[in-house]
Order: C-alpha cells, then structure tokens, then sequence
C-alpha cells in the first residue's frame, strides 16, 4: 500500500533522490566504489559538496552577493549556540514564536544579554507577533521562519539595518523570499532538504570576525568556510542526499515552482479545515504555515474512528506534538497534491458520517 | 573490476552492510517507507539507536560498569572541545603523537592550562613516547590510540588513577584492550563503524558533572546522556550504518576475532616492507599500527611504475598524507586478507623487476 507520509521530520524526500541515494550506497557513479567509503578529499566528492553549495545559493538567489554555503554537522541546536558564538559581543534580540525560539535564546545566553523583543507565549505561540519595536543597540535580531510545532509562519520580516538571523529549518527553499534580507540563515536539512545529518548555513561574510571572543574552531564560521566546508570530515550522505534535493528542485523549476505546489496543498487542507466543522485549525489564520497544518478534532467521540480511516489509506506521522496536541500534517516540498487529498478526503468522510 | 579500498576513512566497510544500508534508504524493513523518511522518535529508528547504543557496550565489554554509549555528530574534531568543556577544571595533561593530539591540545586550551606530558614531535611522530611521567594535578590525561597519518599505534596504555580520555577514532573495535581502563572513548564512526557523520562517544558516567562552568546543551555529555542520545535530532542513516557494522562484527565474533584477522593483514604488509628492499617503512617496528601501514619508496625511479601497477590491480586510497610523503595503506576491519594479498604481490613484482 501506499504510504502518504505528514511526518514533521525527517520527511518525505522525492522518490527519486531515495533511489538514486540507494544506488550510491551500492556505487557511486560506476566508479566501483561505494558513496560511503570514498575520502572525503576524493575528486567526486568534493565535486558534490561545491555543487550542493553552489544549488543552495543559487536557489536562494545569493549567488555573488557576499554569501557562502557551508553544509555542517550538529543540526539548528548547534546553530542556536554558534550563531551567538560568533556574532553576539553584547546583546541581541530574539522573537519568541516557540520552542525553538526559546531553545535558540537558551543557548545564546551563554554569550550576552538577550532581548526578547516580542513573543507569542500569552496564547501558546498559536500566531506571529506583529508591529514591534526593535530596540537600539542589538548585535543582531533572530527569529524563526516557520514553527513546525505550532503551525506558524512569519509572513513578513522586520525591517532592520542590524544584522538579520533566522532560521528557517523547517520551511527554507519552499518559498519566495528576498533572501538577501537575511545575513545568516541556518536550516536543518531534515524538512526540505535532505536526510537527518547536515545543516546548511548561509552566512553573509563581511558580518562575521566583530566579536572578541576566541571562537572553539569547530563552531567558528570562518574556520568552515576557510577549508570550504571541509574542515574536518563532513557527513558525506547527508550532503549527497542534499545536493540531489536541490538538484531535484532546480530541475523543478526552482523555489518559484514548488512554492505554487505548496500553496495548492496548504490551501486544501486549510480549506478543508474551515469548512469541516469536526475539525478547528490552531494557528491564526493570517500566520498559518504553508508547511505545517495544525489541528484539533471538534468531537472526542470521532477521533478513533478517524485515527483508524488515516491508517487505512496508508496516512502516516499526522499526530499532533505534545506541546498542542490533536493533529499536524507537514506538508513538504517532496509530498504531492494527491497525498494531501487522500488525507483531505478521509476528513470529509468524517464529516459525512459524524 | 574488484577494488581494493586503502583509502584512510572514509573506508572501506563490509559488503552486506552496504547492501543492507542502500535497501533501507528505499525502504527500512517492509515498512512502507524509507529509513531517511522516518521520525527519529519512530519505534523503528528508537530501535536501531538503542541497538546500536548496546552493541557498542557489549562489543567493548562495558554492559554494567557504568558506561554509556552515545552517537552524536561533529566528528572527533568536535570531542577535541567537548571532553575539555566537560572535564577541564584546571589542568590537563596530553600525549602529543601527532596531527589528531594537536588539534586536541588547541581546543582543550580554550577551558584551562594544557600539560604536554609526553610528545613524539622530535622524529616527526614516527613513534610512541613511553617511560613519561604523569604530573600530579591533572584533572585527565588525554592519548590518540592510533596515528592515522604517521601510522603508529598506541601498544600499552599509561596505568593512572586520574580520568583517562582516549580518541580512538581510527583503531576501535580493531583490537583487544580492557576498555574499562578508560573513562571517555570517543571515535569518529567513518574507520572501523560507519560512513562519516556520527561519533561514537562511550563514557563513564561518575566523571560527569565536576566542572563548575555552564557547559551549552549541545557539548554537554550529560544533556545527551539524559535523552538517550536523541536530544536533537540524531544523524539517521550514520547511526543505522553503523548499527548495521556492530552487528556483522558481532556475528563474526566480536574483537577477539577481528584482531586475529587484523594481525594477519599488518603482519603481510609489514614482513614485505621489511623484507623488499624497494620499501621502508615510516613508523618505528615496536609503534607500527595494525590500521595504517606508513611505507616509502627507497627507489624514486620506481614510483611511476609503482603506481601504475597498483592501479591495474585496484589498488585505492594508498597515497601517503602530505606530512610524511610516500605511502599509506589503511586496512580497517571491514578488509580482506585478500586485498591486502593483491599490494603486497604488486609491492613484491616491483621488487623482482627493479
């Protein structure tokens, strides 16, 4: 049976990045070798880290703007803490959308004063805050572009002339965005772009070497980009994984062709959701993610019933998070129209029968 | 054509495991999905991590003597500043043989005063110091076990009371050693247990916890050790990879049996560099490595010939690092007696025909 997979992540990735990754496991390129026993220092693969640099920057518009790529290890966890490490000397603002938010301010404590300049904790983080002052003085301003928990998506970003952090782990490359609004963003591979293992970071270069600090070298933006990602041995599938993603993408017609794929699949669902009245939606409408529909169902009674309809029709991973409970279906890049329908009919029959 | 995988690590690694490993990426054990498409929080993926987590204790005969094992990302590179973050409070000593101790050395300076006990550096690392005596006041001594670059070996291991720190990145799992001597063990996964993209970290609990610092979650042994080794979101296919590795070494028989083997393979390449005057080998005979095989060409005029022959025959990875010149053959566990047999019969035609 057909799998329609909503996992929040790791995710669906495009079947066909799955089989030729599976090949490469067996041989890469009939070079009679294995992906994963090359050195890393091999022609072929560091052919495949500066392609699945060059894709990143080049779907991203950045290319020849003062930005690189670097695909590292440790995932945004790692980032909450480098991003300060490197670039916080006094103090800096966060927007507290959630728990990654909270978990980014937790760790960048350790290195200055941090300013929660707005938040949306008074209602369980179900919208964006909107119209806040950013106060003088900061070293940087960081948020989070998409809350896979909540199901929320910042539409539009401040307008700053500090320095602009986000991450964007859970919805980078699945819209249209002015990127060079941004001078880092940070983003676990895991949702958009390839398998658990590696995170992109695209930093902007003239805004890193201001802190006083002596930076540990395997958290030192410089230190990375100095030995072009490869300071010490980087996780070769993963990276792999993640330039046939791209490449995948870039094939597709880039961020503006699956940004009108994944508005169609948001707008089902979502609609749905209005409509059905045994389901209600979490998030603010105007803040709700394209990536990420979070729900709840109306009627206690029909929730077994329609647990057990989802795995009939082979739904997976649609379990809502502990923190807000209920239902969230992640949409990503790699999932079709088709699986959001199967999962949108399986709620109308509900409708139907309750 | 066969080939035959010298390469330093990225290595080589058992057949089936690579056959298992690129029938997961396109789906994991009938399941319906791909192993890089699952939640880490799956009852699969739970699964192949405790699996792993246990294989690694049992196979270093560690069950109940108060270790735990964690996979964790960053490479050995990034254990050089988490075991200092973790366990320097004042003063740490080092045993400097090398490339991989340095590096080490240079973190560790980052969290207090660094005692060079002992250091090989005078002969170009090209032996083991012995004989040094371990100040008093260190808060650990910390070894490299096996010289990847230089191709020596650590063959017996300091007898202290202080905490023992032992980066085993390229000989674990390759030899028998009473591991309980050591109090953290940490390994980089792409030698003797998987692709690159996890590190093994084993450590003994009671040492934790000493060091008056804020340690940030993701360098704190005691945050990973308090989720299972899933406190973000773990390197998926490294750590199933190298589950998958544990378990075919532990169905050959564990370490006792890969040693003999591991023995049979340096013993034919190191009787041929001593007996084939067109060889010398690097290393000191009584600190060679069973892993790295460090040889030169005492004939220049042969090189040319040398390389070819080793090309016709398969023959990968064998280049020397560019700090000691020449030749290196690594052969990690997952090498045959045979492959090693096809270089030493090329190292032996060049003999005949010079």
């Amino acid at each position: 049976m057909k799998k329609h997979n909503f996992s929040a992540g790791p995710c669906i990735l495009p079947q066909e990045v799955m089989k030729k990754a599976s090949e490469a496991v067996l041989e890469l390129d009939d070079i009679g070798l294995s992906l994963i026993e090359i050195s890393h220092r091999s022609k072929e693969f560091v052919a495949i880290m500066e392609k699945a640099r060059s894709l990143a920057l080049e779907l991203l518009g950045l290319e020849g703007k003062g930005y690189q790529a670097l695909f590292l290890q440790g995932g945004a966890s790692t980032q909450f803490l480098m991003a300060a490490y490197n670039l916080l000397e006094n103090k800096a603002g966060y927007i507290n959308t959630g728990t990654w938010s909270l978990k980014a301010i937790k760790e960048a404590k350790l290195m200055g004063d941090i300013v929660e300049v707005a938040s949306s904790q008074d209602q369980n983080f179900n919208y964006i805050p909107k119209g806040y002052e950013i106060p003088a003085g900061l070293d940087y301003l960081h948020l989070t572009s998409n809350n896979t928990i909540f199901g929320t998506q910042v539409k539009e970003f401040p307008k700053t002339d500090i320095p602009l952090i986000c991450d964007m782990s859970s919805d980078i490359f699945s819209r249209q965005l002015d990127f060079s609004q941004f001078d880092l963003i940070y983003a676990g591979a895991q949702k958009n772009m390839g398998p658990a293992g590696t995170t992109l970071v695209v930093v902007k270069e003239d805004i890193l070497g201001k802190v006083s600090r002596t930076i540990p070298s395997m958290l030192d933006y410089k230190v990375h980009l100095g030995k072009d990602s490869m300071f010490n041995t980087p996780p070769v599938f993963p990276v792999y994984v993640s330039m046939l993603t791209l490449q995948w993408l870039k094939e597709l017609g880039g961020i503006a062709a699956i940004e009108e794929i994944n508005e169609k699949k948001a707008n089902l669902i979502y609609s749905e959701i209005e409509l059905n009245p045994v389901f209600a939606g979490f998030a603010a409408k105007e803040d709700r993610s394209i990536m990420n529909a979070t729900f709840n169902i109306t009627d206690e009674s029909l929730k077994e019933e329609f647990d057990a309809k989802c795995k009939e029709a082979g739904i997976n991973g649609i379990n809502g998070h502990r923190s807000v409970g209920g239902y969230r279906a992640s949409m990503y890049n790699a999932m079709s129209l088709e699986s959001v329908g199967v999962l949108v009919d399986v709620m109308s029959e509900l409708e139907r029968k309750g």
